[in-house]
């Protein structure tokens, strides 16, 4: 059976003759221009080295790997079609802490195999803002450079072999990441998408000759990167746009990044609208003096312990516990407020703390677990001032995903569905979200978790050309909404401070304790 | 003044700010699609390292050097607009005897300077047959690709220096060549171009890196490479017909480049029809004993001389003489034939020939030059063998000249102008053609001689994006006529082996001696 699909096509044009002399080249490209109904078929000069010795050897009944750049198709790939078949796409999570790989045979579209990295540029700094800046020094973006493309190419290779190909059998690479990693990851200078009007070197970069950018994989292989449209929403998230679906659908849905920002996009088949905002710091790692990013003995999840009255810790892989992430600290307030622990404001109330309460430089903490259970034998605590961070970062959430909703004018309750995209959205409880007011009061089975939404964008990518047309029609469709915050905007961030608002009836199903303040 | 023509834009695009956050590139892409009014427009990932501190630097006045590779317009250069513009474009004829580059400045279109240099493939042998055998041999393509681009730099360096420039100011380059030189210089195996079916491994080459082929122009510059419509009519000759401007005239005409292979393109502006054939190697250096190609000291012109009723000879710079070349064995031939030296089939009549016949190997040789007046002491004379050589070819010339203009039925005496091509063009006078029937009996104002025509048309490739178009549209609208050596074809060969044609009516000119044998 001739394939004729995706990134791969299988052909057999009439061998010439003295009657029709036509180049190698020419001969392969007109017959491609009139399959695929299209004007420009290129190919990549070095395979002119081997397409004659290939095309005879073969009796013209080849196998072709295409990329489509724009209008333009372009041949990177020539084999003799009985030969057998390896041609594998790479998609590349650009993540500013881990890095994801996974490889995909292009001919299938099934995954091969999948490995993760801590993002090498961490030597310089573990946030992007150190390492925007270390850019600017002497040497400084060739370095960050370089540890990206390093560790890619290492285990690039490595997954290659687990899954019994080399890098070589790589045609098409997809990266999605952040504005910045993605300057950093191509080599461009990101000193100005840090500085106002805050403007990228590149919207589009589209598909690149991976060789360009020193990736290790085939040397005719092409890199696509996702576009971004701007400094603050990046290729990453229209990778996750594309892998909600939220550009197919007939009602209007929701996705929502959160990270040190939480980038939300709004809207339907028809019209996308974006903003993104500094949703504080409290959810990610490093910020409450336990806080940190998932890991194995982090707290993740806490649930009400019908027997103790008290609390169930989990802690990922069932570790001692070592500290909390944004998860388990959501969990923990919204067990702290149904508990009474804390009231409305997000204060600790004392005589609720069942002696749980401790002062440590005049600051309330509540001991979670205590020295003796914890790995690092220091207690585990949450401070009221880790609590006020955390309540300053659930009203932002919540003040843009109203803001954007007033906006286009559809009510929160309105959404068909809630997506949250990242690692944050797998561990997160949307019940605790919603019960402190971060989330809004939506039914269960409108929350969906995306996972690694970027890999899965750039998973897509690989699987037709057509996602590639998709995605810059993502890109072009995107409304970006600047976030004014004006008097308007911090009368909602005002009203959205209290737990789980001044307004109890936009959260029908949180049953507010009597002595919550109110 | 804005400049807005050919490769070089000036262009000030809006500069950037918090309400139009656009990209540096897709800033500058967008301003020019909308300039150009074109869909694609691309950039060279290479100038984003710069890009974004010339556009801050100039404030958005830059000057933009672009090329147009089919529908795609391509940026290679970026600087600010108030630095002084050094650019420039070389056109190459890629000769197998001699390469003749030519530097051109791309803003006003004019000659900045011109070099030849023997081609170097020379070491590996003189014609290009010796060299396509010697690409087949393990490194021989390599090393045929070696000399040709090493004696390019070398040369573009030299020129550059003496036009007070470098070779980095030069962005593009325009190389013409035969089939086989194109070959040859993008490093692709000629194997199958001189077996049947007779295929390149490309028609269209189109715009290349020129750094991919090895070439030391400014590292973002691009080559366009003439296009070939098969193993015997390639870009020089596409490069010809481009120079002539046979391709715009209303009335038909013809033009002829002559060498071992004798070219021909009949047409208009509605059509063109190709063919070639061997026109026979008497034309060329090295085959008459004293035949060379044309240098000092070599006998170009023969006129017949008044006063001693004999003739008066030219050599080229008036040096002393060594020998004889094609225009000059014409011109010779032509005397022999007027003044009864020889007879209608091209055979000496010893009796008309004052005493300088002789014979050496039973075979007549009339003594052109005597051994004291000759640079090497050695008498320079020319054959029967020479002179039945002579014979055939012109025959061969007239012959084809006759089928393809029978073919398209335009009668020869009909053509508005007759070009002939090449070093041998500019030499030939065609009053002596005519008159031993090589080229038709047409009024002499209506030949002309284009000199080197491949040169010529890749100079005019650099002048504009049009003149790109208007080559793909002469490679697209060339017909190639097969040459079919059939019985009509050796009846007409048979007849115009006789001085000037067994039809003498065709020559109506050419006074026949009474006593030619007719």
């Amino acid at each position: 059976m001739a394939k004729f699909s995706g990134w791969i096509k299988e052909i057999t044009p009439p061998p010439p003759s003295l009657q029709d002399n036509t180049g190698d080249v020419d001969r392969i490209i007109d017959f491609l221009k009139h399959k695929l109904d299209v004007d420009t078929v290129d190919i990549d000069m070095g395979l002119l080295k081997t397409l004659p010795t290939i095309l005879r050897k073969s009796k013209y009944s080849i196998r072709i790997i295409l990329v489509k750049d724009n209008s333009r198709w372009l041949i990177i790939g020539i084999m003799p079609k009985d030969e057998p078949c390896v041609a594998a796409g790479l998609a590349v999570d650009l993540g500013t802490t881990m890095i994801v790989i996974r490889l995909i045979d292009l001919l299938t579209g099934k995954t091969m195999g999948e490995a993760s990295f801590l993002n090498p540029q961490r030597l310089v700094g573990p946030d992007i803002l150190t390492r925007l800046h270390f850019a600017d020094s002497n040497g400084g973006l060739e370095q960050l450079n370089r540890l990206i493309i390093d560790g890619l190419n290492q285990n690039i290779k490595k997954l290659s072999l687990s899954c019994g190909i080399t890098e070589n059998d790589i045609y098409i690479v997809s990266a999605a990441g952040n504005t910045a990693m993605t300057h950093l990851f191509l080599d461009l200078d990101p000193h100005w998408i840090i500085r106002e009007p805050y403007i990228p070197v590149i919207n589009s970069p589209n598909f690149l000759k991976a060789s360009s950018i020193g990736l290790m994989t085939n040397i005719f292989s092409r890199v696509f990167v996702f576009p971004n449209i701007g400094s603050y929403f990046g290729g990453d998230l229209i990778a996750g746009i594309l892998f909600s679906g939220l550009n197919k659908t007939d009602e209007t849905a929701i996705l929502v990044d959160v990270g040190t920002n939480a980038e939300v996009v709004l809207g339907n088949k028809n019209w996308l609208m974006a903003c993104a905002g500094a949703a504080g710091p409290a959810l990610e790692g490093g910020v409450t003096k336990m806080g940190m990013m998932a890991g194995p003995g982090v707290i993740d999840k806490v649930h009400p312990d019908p027997l103790t009255h008290g609390i169930k810790l989990h802690t990922i892989d069932d570790k001692t516990p070592i500290g909390i992430c944004g998860s388990g600290l959501i969990d923990l307030a919204a067990y702290f407020f149904l508990s009474s622990v804390i009231d409305m404001r997000g204060k600790f109330i004392p005589s609720q703390c069942s002696g749980k309460l401790t002062k440590i430089d005049e600051i309330n903490h509540f001991i979670v677990v205590s020295a003796d259970e914890s790995a690092g034998r220091e207690a585990l605590t949450i401070s009221q001032v880790d609590l006020d961070s955390l309540i300053r970062s659930k009203a932002a959430m919540f003040t843009i995903l109203e803001t954007i909703t007033t906006h286009v004018g559809v009510p929160l309750t309105d959404l068909a569905k809630f997506y949250v995209a990242g690692t944050f959205g797998s561990f997160i409880n949307p019940e605790s979200a919603i019960a402190i007011g971060m989330l809004p009061d939506l039914p269960m089975e409108k929350y969906k978790a995306l996972g690694n939404s970027s890999l899965g964008g750039a998973t897509m990518a690989l699987l037709s050309p057509d996602s590639i047309e998709e995605i810059n029609r993502i890109k072009n469709n995107i409304t970006y909404m600047e976030l004014n915050v004006n008097q308007e905007f911090m009368n909602r961030f005002s009203a959205a401070k209290f737990i789980p608002h001044t307004d109890p009836l936009r959260f029908p199903s949180v049953k507010i304790p009597v002595n919550s303040g109110r």
